[in-house]
């Protein structure tokens, strides 16, 4: 049995608390177990200089830990005067994961900014993030949609994230900061609702990994994204319903 | 009357939530109108290279708003590489307010940092973070003290703060955004529990004010400390009774 | 008695040595007991972004001491790569005064920027330098008021500063160096020449204050900065007469 | 038919050149079709703070691009004062891929920096630099267990590493750079000598993937790194065989 | 006799490869004995913002060292996040070295790099990166010429360059690192091809020298330079031809 | 004639203000024309990290200009964050120049920091530099020397520098800023008291230089850094006599 009581393929409960905060286009508060993250989207008439004149929008994402979101307060990263390695690598995921499932030229030459800030950490911050982060930006999304009158819906599907890992030879779902620290085998997977592939990032820097081992750990991440699909229907309500829309008509012209 | 309604002398709803981290040695969410900021209290056992060898100890702070926490996303400080000077300003306020009600005799070698973050701002954001942040640092002190069995409990008073203004030629308390952003005289006051000025930084950029309209401001103040150190003996509960202890104590030998 | 053998409320000499630059469009030496500033004032026909196309112009300032301005040598921010806290609130404060005594529409879409550079410190440095970078302003302003036949002399008063401060319970004006470390309240006061306040930044971090001695430092600052306006005026010449001029209009206005 | 005209699943023409440099403990010039990169491996008798005193040792890994490896020149790191992200999670992924296969308290407190200088680009620069940075280790380690008399041979497993991708359905071994920028899935996958997988990074930012090219993908790279294991032990000749008894006991331990 | 076998006015052996990259417009591999510098030359279709709407071009270098360049590893500059002193000034010299062959004007509005990076270092990169720069430069604005069809060459002189220096009173050419850690006196010198002196760098920070020692120094250097010279012609093929010509030219002109 | 009415071969007016700072061990303002730089020399008993324990000092320089020293406004290297390379390139050289007459044994395990601070440029701030700095830190050490009682003075010679530079083909001696802007050849030279080369730094950017032309700048150099030193020993006094004597001692040494 794991340090918190779960089952080996059991996920921790899910709480999304939508429109948390009163300035952005979309924002929700995420907290899976004790991982808690604020994510907002924000708006903007404008794309970053590579992308301008192609008629095409761009999403982007920046990730934060505040100081004391850890057992041990880490220093801020504006006083240290530039980011880490890990901070830069989950950002560059979580927005190459949420451009996944947009359509960029449905979406117009504008960008959104997902800010996914982790007030408490205990593991799983970036898939937490990504799978918060695709509620806020869908709930901004909807509203620009109906605000511009866009003739298309930008988002083509829903998108998940979990970790999973392997101690002592056996596969967990949704590893805590404890199991964390302690597996052999990590890997973060996103997949979208309809159950393909975005990121696979598996690493076994501690001991390598066979391909058996492998299949499993991408089962169980599969079950557990599925379930949080379904969360994230639930929190949307009404938009979930335009989501569907969308991917079921992406579906059936590809 | 003001754009929310309340009275010139009125301050806004203050809600202190203590515990709001599980990590922190103290930490607090505090609500003032639509101003949100999560404080967190961080011990350590050690004190920076300036302070080291005296038998003292040493309070400090740091802070930051999340990108969203405004009407228009704000650049990470971190992303930009540097604290900007409003920054720095208000983390070097924030540190020396608390520690004119600490004893760093009684604190011993240790350090306490205040992480004041702002998670949504509506005006009064440092005045906010001050009033937060020594709750925080109160439980965290509470703990310490009674973990290492200080001799003396190192807080010496209450301390609050709130801003005062002058619009049209009128003197409000407590400003929000959008009063703050139409005033011409704009003023920050720290004061202790009983009564006495840590701080008081006033500015008529756009228009000098008289000893009389000084005056004037600095009364209002004082009323709507004394309202938020109430709030702060409500949310402190038994701590609060050591701190009257320990203050009473420090009057009667000064 | 004091350590210089002043009396409370007597400041120390001052000396203003007008065009000490041949390349600047003002400048001054000013000279505040041992404490040398060096104030230079450029004006650029441009204004930073945020301020363009509103037909106003901006004023802002610089701070920074030599590495031996001080008893001990202290390290160069450019060398370190960045600004200090105290620098930053430093120019920030000079800014906001100057301003608060300019017609930023009387000036036009340009820009004057103020730098002063302390040569030898000792106390005082931040009300020295409001003090001469005003005359040093004065000058670049009166030349650009003829040079471009401005239609209103943007100035709209004089303006000084001076520090006043608590030791062992004794209220003193000028803090020297050596006081200044010493002072248990320490304030900062910045003053027109018809005698309204600007800024007041008083801190009692080492020891809260009551409102009675806010009131006796208050006003000792007022008779040292009306003293410093003196020398303002003799070291201006027909240009003080003026400022008087647009001073007397203003005030006939408000 | 590839725009080199290579088959799908044929890997580019490697070429290791051991000994480049003449100060490194050990070095190569790897070439993979057009990509080159200089990997030179520094030993030091010392191990970053987090790790001291555990009795084991450390290995870390930094890449660059020359401004002209590629075909538009890119500005340099160091002027721009920063390391990008992109630079971060390739030597991330490369330091701790190589850690998977040295047993880091047969190492001692000692560190390894593999040093991967990329002067000519054509895609697949952080797969040739894992594979190259291998073997420049393997000499360093082969030197250092001669000179030091270390009891146990410190690396575990040959370590070799490939990029596959999907163009237009079609799943093809070792891109370049043509091919991967127009591939819809980007995969890079580290293995060792035995087979067993230490990294899969399996990205779909343009189309996510199905279950099973995923496995058609994976397939592919197991082939591609057997190959490139083949001429790693060419590249090392006695060197290879210490690495295979190493190999054997370890997995005759597990 | 020298640590390496040489005569005292013999120089190292050089070796130039000519396209030694297939990105740059211009490049190089330079070996003078164990000294190894990749040089790329980049021609760009812009001028850097102060040389705007002149009609002329700008030539600039930029100077690094692999971290194993050298015998004890040295950090990467971007790693530090800021170039250093000895850096700037070599790419400083390298510039300023080759501008004084290149007529700017002939060159028209466009800017060429010349990126010299040190893969190996045993003494005298600076020189060595300068007279491998040279003809990496020249292969980009022979090809520029033809291209763009410019009516005059815009080079007008060949350019090479040496290290001179005194130890134990006997003056050498070409110091090697070893050499180079023992000297007294250290000159670097660039001539022309036609004799004429661009750079004369002397410095004698443990030693001042003589006026005398100062003639026999500059003799040194300009035998050593007319032989690099000989190999950049004969480097250069069909190219050297045009250079001869264009520096008749100029020449018979002045 | 020149711009300024003076001979080819005159040099500008100097004047030495020693003691122009009350805190430092040894400060002057030195004038040369309208160039006028603030030298300090501050004693530290500590040496950088990679001269400790040689039972040697150390000297180094750090060299700035305040930002109106020149016709238009130049940004602090503070506010850019970084020192550029220019400023690197000049405190290196003033660093090496006097190094070249301390004995760093003599000095003993101590540091002097030479700060050279233009508070007015009107070309020629290099050389003045070096000819104010050699007088700040001869005071310097004479303090010392006494205060320590060093059994060595640990100067060994005069120190002095100038410029010179070819004009229309003619040779000036001592440029000011708008002859240094002209000029095709500029060279700046260090000496020793006893006529004996530092530093020779002769740059041909705009037109290579002949022999013949390096021979007469020097000559012109030459006596112009002789006249500088008398200057230097006029200020120094009976310190003059020290530095003589400890000149002659190392002569007959040599």
């Amino acid at each position: 049995m794991r340090n918190d009581g779960r089952a080996a393929d059991q996920a921790r409960p899910i709480k999304i608390t939508t429109n948390y905060n009163k300035h952005a286009e979309g924002s929700v508060l995420i907290e899976v177990g004790d991982t808690k993250v604020i994510c907002t989207a924000t708006v903007e008439e404008r794309v970053p200089p590579f992308m301008k004149g192609q008629g095409k929008g761009w999403v982007t994402a920046e990730y934060s830990m505040l100081p004391r979101a850890t057992s041990v307060r880490n220093q801020r990263e504006a006083a240290k005067g530039k980011l880490g390695g890990r901070t830069m690598e989950i950002q560059r995921l979580i927005g190459r994961a949420l451009r996944s499932v947009v359509n960029l030229e449905a979406l117009g030459e504008r960008s959104i900014t997902l800010d996914c800030d982790v007030i408490q950490a205990d593991g799983g911050t970036r898939t937490t993030s990504i799978t918060g982060a695709f509620v806020a930006m869908a709930i901004a999304i909807d509203k620009l949609s109906k605000d511009r009158n866009l003739s298309r819906f930008p988002i083509t599907d829903f998108l998940g994230s979990i970790s999973v890992g392997i101690i002592q030879d056996k596969a967990l779902l949704d590893l805590n900061y404890e199991e964390d620290s302690k597996a052999k085998v990590d890997m973060n997977v996103v997949m979208t609702g309809s159950g393909k592939f975005v990121e696979v990032q598996g690493t076994g820097e501690e001991a390598p990994f066979s391909r058996q081992e492998l299949d499993t750990l991408l089962a169980l991440a599969e079950t557990g994204i599925a379930a949080m699909v379904r969360e994230q229907e639930q929190a949307l309500g009404p938009i979930a319903d335009r989501i569907k829309g969308a991917a079921a008509h992406a579906a059936s012209r590809s």
